[in-house]
C-alpha cells in the first residue's frame, strides 16, 4: 500500500483482528460517524468518545478516533446539538473526524480486555472464563493462576497499583492466600457465578451491585470492583500498538496515539470521621 | 414576543398545530436535528428534506427547514458521510441548520394533507375518511361532494390541472359521473375499501400498487393514483401561510418560504409506438 | 404415468421447479384450493387469480389454475360471498377448479421471474443481484450487460417495447449511455441500493414509492418502474412451456394454456395541456 | 319488517343478544361463510358445524346454520377439499348455506351458556364465577345454591339425568352433601380454584385434565367433568327460542330448528371384570 | 463406587437415560429440589409429586423421589404453605426429600414412556408416530403392528385389562377389526391426523378433547381415551427397572420402590337409567 | 382485634401502607414465602433476606421478616439446597419463618425509601423527582431544597456522616455551593438527566455506572453514588414505626424489631501509594 491507507482498510484491518459480528446482539460496532474514503491522518485511540478527547484529536491532527464504547449505542432519532452527544456529533462531523468503536467484538477475542485485564496482574495458563463465539480461546473474561499464591496485603496492594487505584470497592471476605484469579474487563457481574464454580479464589470484575455483592457476601466469595475505567483502559496501549504494526506493515506513516485527556469519570471523598 | 422567536419557539407553535402525540407510533416527528436555543432567521417549508432544499436555505439565509416527511425514519446506528443522507446531516450540521418535520400528526389533523388535497378539487361537506385521533374531524383522508356531478372527462381534466400531472396512473372503470369523492393524500391504499363502502364514485391517492390495481378492478372501483409528491404538495402553501400567520401575531420579522427547487422525483417517458 | 396425472402430481412437479420451502416465511404458496386427487383435464396459468380467468378456465375446460399471486394471502377468517374474494372461492369450489400459486419461490430460483425479466431486454452473464435461498444461481433480482451499450432514448424504447408499455415511470437521471442492468420483477425497491452498489447503470423494478424515488435522485441513480404487471407477466410463458414438457415427458395429454383475459390493472390517462 | 329478514339482519340480532366484541381475543365470532345479503329461509341451531347438519339444513331446507364451536377457528391458508373441513366448506358453498357462530360471546353473556347449565340443575341466586366483559353479570361460569342441600347419590343422579349421562367422570372426594354448586359450561378447569375460594362444594365442568384432578384430590375439592357437548348442547333450546322471538316479533316466517343429528361425540366402553 | 451414590450421580444416570436437553422448551425436568451432594438412601418412582408420596418415602425411608411430572411447573413467584403445593414443598424440605422430574425427556426416548404403552398391548417393529429430537428412534408416540389382526370386542377388553380400566371413553367408529395401531402416552391429541395418515386403524392416548373427538366423528377414524394416568403410569416399573440395575452396576445397596400410594385421580360415577 | 393479628393482617396493612399494583411490572412484591394464616409472634425488618437474618429472627424469637428487597425476584425453576438461596428457603420454612417483600411499591409511595434519604439530608419542600403512580406526591425519588445553601466541603462532609459513609464515589465536578439537591435511593442512574434538567445542583443515588459516570463529567453535573445498601437502609426504622404503629393501634403485643446483622455488603481497600 504505496497510498495513504483510508478509514476503509482501518475498518477491515479491526475487522480482522476482532471480527464486526462477534459483537452481541444489542451492541452496535464499527463506523460510528465518517466517510470511509477519507485517508487516515493519524488515529486517537481511547476509552470512550467524549469532548475532550475530540479536542486532542483535532490537536494533534488526528482525524480517525478508535474507541471502545460506542459513539452510537441506542439508534438516534434526533439530533439535538444543545446536548453533550449532539455537541459531540456535529464537532466530529464539522471537523470530518471519523469515529471507530469496537467493543463487545474486542472483549470476546482471545487477546482482547481482559486477556490485557488478566496480563496486567500477571496471570498465567488463563482460559475464557465464559466461552463464546465460534472459535477456542474466545469468551468472556479469564481465568488463571498468578505464578504464586500471594498473601490478601501483597495481591490487593497488587491489583491497586497495576489498576492505579486509591480505593478498591469489593464484597465477600477476602481469602487470607490467593492463587487462582479470575478477571472480566468493565461490568462482568453475571460472571460471578461462573468465576467461583471455576475454583476462583477471587473474582476482578466492575460495576459490582448491591445484589451481586450480597450474593458474594452470602456465599464468601471475593468480588473485586476495580472500576470499569481501570479494568477495560488497559485495552488502550494493545490498540495502538496493534494499529502501529498494521500502519508499519503497509508502509504508511499514519501516527497512532493513545489518549492522553481521559481518566476514570468515577472519583472518591474520603471521610475519616465515619465511625463505622 | 419582542426578542426573536427561537426554534424552541417554532416547536411549540407546530406541537399545538399538529400535536407530535398524535402521530403514529413507527412515525418520528418534531425536531430531527438542531439547537432549541438558536434563533430563527428564517423558515423554509419543503416536502422532503434534500440536499438541493439544503442549499437553497443556505442561500435564502433560513436556518430552518420545515418538511412532511422526516430526516430521520429508521434511527441511526451509524453516520456514513459518503452516503447521500450521511452527506447530508453533515451539511445541516456544519452549517447550523434546523431541521423539523411534521409527518402523520399533520396528516391526522382536521386541517391536514388531505384537507388541502380535498380543498384542491372543491370537495363540500368533507368529513374523515377513516377517523383516527381524539378529537372529531380528524382522521386519515377525507370524502365528500363536489360542487356538482362532473362528467369523467372533465373530473380527470380538473384532477390533472389542479395537481399538475401530464399522466395519471388509474385501477378500475372510470364511472361516467361523479359527484362523490374520496382523497387521501399520499400513500392511502389501505383505505380504498373504505372508500368504497362510504359511496365514494372515485377515491384518489398514491402509490397504487398491483393489488390494490387488481382488487379495484375486481370490484369496478375507481382508484387513481395521482403520485405521493402532487397529492401531498399542496400541504406546502399551508405550512407557510400558518407559520407566517404565527411570526406576525409575534412580532416576529422572520421570512417563510416555500422551496422552489423540489420537484416530484417521478417523471415520465412516453412511447407512442405500444400498440396497447 | 399411464393415467391422467392428477392435482398432486402438479404439485409435486411444481415444489421440484421451485421448492415450496424456497418461500419467504410471510408469503403462502402451493395448493390454494382444490383435491389433491383430482385428475388433470387442463391448466390454465395467470399473474393473478381473479373472476374472469375462472371463467376462462371453465370455457377452456382447465379444471387447475396455477397463479403467480396467492389466492390467499393473509389466513382466512370468514368467506363473505358479497364480495369478491368470497365470489372466486365460491365459484372455483362450486366448480371444482383447483388453484395453485408459486410466488416467492417462483421469485427465487434461478430460472424464475426476474431471470425472464432480464432474458426479454437480453441481458447476458446475468447473476442474482441479491444471492438468498440454499444454491448458487437463487436470489431475488439479477444484473447483467446489455449486449453493448446503448445510447438512453434506444434503451428507454427497448424497455417500452419489450414490457408493451406506452408510459414508463421512472425517478433520478437517466444516463446517456447504458451498458450494466440490474432487473427484479415486481416489487423489488428494497434493492435498489445494492444494483447501485453494484455498479449497475439503471435498475428496472416496480413500485417505485416516492421515498426511493428521491432517494434515487439524490444519488443521481435511476431507477425505472416497469409496473408490477409487465415485469412479471412474462413468466407466464415460462411457466407454460415447463408444464407443457413436463406433461410430454409423462405422456399426459393436458392442455395448457396462458390466460389471454388479464391485463395490466393499471392504466393511464394523458392529458397534453399541463405546463409542467 | 314485512320483507323477509336476511342474514345480515340475523347477525344484528345475535350481535345484540351477544355482543361480538365481548368474545376472547383468540375467538373467531360472527359470519364464518355466507351473503350477509341473502334472504333467510331457515335457520338449523347445533353445537358444531358438522357434515351431518349441513345435511339436515338441506333436508330442512334451512340455508342458515348457527353453531356455537366456530367453523373456522385457526385462519386458513388452503382449502383442501380432500378433507373433511375442506368439503364442509365446498358443500355449505354449494349449496348457499350460511354459517354463523356465537362463540364465547355466548359464553360471556349473563344469559349465556352456563347460565343454561345453571338453570339445568336448578341453580338459584347464581353470579358470574369469574367476573368479565363490561357488565354486571357477565362473566364466565356461575354459582349458585341448589334449592336445598342434597346428599351425594341423588345429587349425582340429578346431574346424570339431567345431562343424559350414563357414565360421569369426576375427581376429588364427593361431599357428603352438596348446597352450593359452580358451573362452566365446556372446557373450564382454569376456574377449578376460583370456585373452591368461592366456597362450592362441587364444581361442574368439561374437559378434566390429569393435572387438574390431582390438583382436586390433593386438596380434597370435587370436580365433576359432564362432558363439553352435555355441558354446552344446552344452548341450543336456548337459542332456538330466542331466534323464533326474533322472527316473531318483526312477523317473519322463518323457521327455527333445534338439530336433530348432533350428539356427544364423546362415547364409552363399558366392562365388567375390571378389578380396581 | 464403594461409597454411597450421591443424588447427582442419581442425576446423571437420568441424565443418561433420557437427555435433559431432550425435554421441551416449555417443560421443567431434572431436580424440582434437594442438594445435589445428599447420599441416596432410597428412591420411590412415582407419576406425580404429591402429598402421599411424600408420606410413603417417609416411611419407606426413601429420601428422593423420582416422578414423570415436574413438581415445578410453572416457575415459582412465592411459596404459599397455606396452599397444597406450599405445603408439599415444605414437607420435601423440611425431611430432606429430594424430588426428581424426567418428563418430556422421557416422553421422547426411544424407549420411553409410549414404548411402554406400546408393549403394553404387545405391538411389533413400533416406530416413533412423531420423529422428534436428534436420534433415530426418538420422538412422540409409537405406530406398530399386533401379532395379529383381533375384532373390535377382543381388542377393547386388551386395553381396558391392560389399562386396569372399567369405562373406556372414544371417539368415532371402532373399526370391526384392528391391525395396525397408534400410540401416544398422556395427552398427544395432537398426533391423531399423523396416526390417521399413518394408517392406523385405532389410536390410543388421553385427554380427548371435544374438537377431537368431533373431528375423529367426521373423519371415521377411531381414538381411544385411555386415561393420562393409565396411560403414563405404565413407565413406573420401568423406571424401577433401570434404577435398580444402575444401583446393582455400581453395588449400591439403594432400594427403589414403586409407590404404592398413587392411582388414577379421575374416578367415575356410572348410572343405569339414562335412557341413551 | 382482641386475637393476635396473623400474617394476612400484616400484609393487609402493607398493602394499604404501599400498594402492591404499584410494584413495577418486573417486579416481585408481597408474600414471598409463608402461611397467611400464621400468628405473628415477632416482625424482624431488613434490607435484605439472607441467612443471618433468619438466624437473627428465630434468635428473638420473630416469625416474620418484613425485606425491601425481594426473596424471590426471578421465579424458580428448581430449589437446590446446595446453594446459598436454596438454604435459605429451607431454612425459613423449617422454621415457619415468613418472608414479605415491599420493594418498588415502597419506593413508589410518597413516604417511601426516598423520602427517608431525602429527609436524612434534611431536604424541604421535597416533589417526586420523576412522578409515578395514580396518586399526586408518588414517583421515583425526590428533589428538594437544602435549608440554606452549602458550600462543597460541608455537603460532602454531611452526606458522608448521614449515610455513615467513609468513602463517596462521584463523578462530575461538585459545584462550589449546594443549594437543591435530587435523590433516589438505591439504583436510580436513569434519573440522571431528569434531576439535572429539574435544576438540581446535585443528585445523589447509588450504582453509578461508567456510561452515566461518563455523561456527568461531560455535562459537567455532579452525581453522588451513596451506595445501594446506605441509601435505601433508612427506610428500616421508618418501616420499624409503621408497623410499631399498626400493633398499638390493635393491642396486638407483638415486638418489631431492626435487624442489627445486615451491613453494607460493599466495603473498600484504601492504598495510601496510588500516585493519581
Amino acid at each position: 500500500m504505496a497510498s495513504p491507507p483510508k478509514l476503509k482498510d482501518i475498518l477491515d484491518f479491526l475487522g480482522r483482528l476482532a471480527p464486526w459480528d462477534l459483537a452481541e446482539s444489542w451492541d452496535n460496532v464499527g463506523l460510528m460517524i465518517g466517510n470511509p474514503e477519507q485517508e487516515a491522518r493519524g488515529v486517537l485511540v481511547a476509552l470512550d468518545p467524549t469532548m475532550p478527547v475530540i479536542d486532542e484529536a483535532l490537536e494533534q491532527q488526528a482525524d480517525i478516533i478508535l474507541t471502545h464504547h460506542p459513539l452510537i449505542f441506542h439508534p438516534i432519532k434526533s439530533i439535538n446539538t444543545a446536548t453533550s452527544s449532539g455537541k459531540l456529533l456535529k464537532k466530529a462531523l464539522n471537523h470530518d473526524i471519523a469515529i471507530i468503536s469496537c467493543h463487545t467484538n474486542l472483549d470476546l477475542i482471545e487477546n482482547g480486555v481482559s486477556d490485557g485485564l488478566a496480563k496486567t496482574i500477571d496471570l498465567r495458563q488463563t482460559l475464557p472464563l465464559a466461552p463464546a463465539g465460534n472459535k477456542p480461546g474466545q469468551g468472556f473474561g479469564k481465568i488463571g493462576d498468578l505464578p504464586s499464591p500471594m498473601d490478601r496485603d501483597h495481591f490487593l496492594r497488587l491489583v491497586a497499583e497495576q489498576l492505579n487505584l486509591r480505593s478498591i470497592t469489593l464484597a465477600g471476605p477476602v481469602p487470607p492466600v490467593i492463587g487462582r484469579v479470575a478477571v472480566c474487563g468493565g461490568s462482568g457481574a453475571e460472571f460471578a457465578e461462573t468465576a467461583r464454580a471455576a475454583g476462583a479464589d477471587i473474582y476482578i470484575t466492575a460495576e459490582l451491585k448491591h445484589s451481586v455483592a450480597r450474593w458474594a457476601e452470602e456465599n464468601a466469595f471475593c468480588i473485586i470492583d476495580g472500576s470499569h475505567f481501570a479494568t477495560e483502559n488497559i485495552v488502550i496501549p494493545m490498540l495502538v500498538a496493534k494499529l502501529t504494526t498494521f500502519f508499519q506493515q503497509t508502509n504508511s506513516a499514519v501516527p497512532v496515539m493513545a489518549s492522553q485527556r481521559q481518566g476514570n469519570p468515577l472519583h472518591h471523598y474520603f471521610y475519616e470521621n465515619v465511625t463505622r
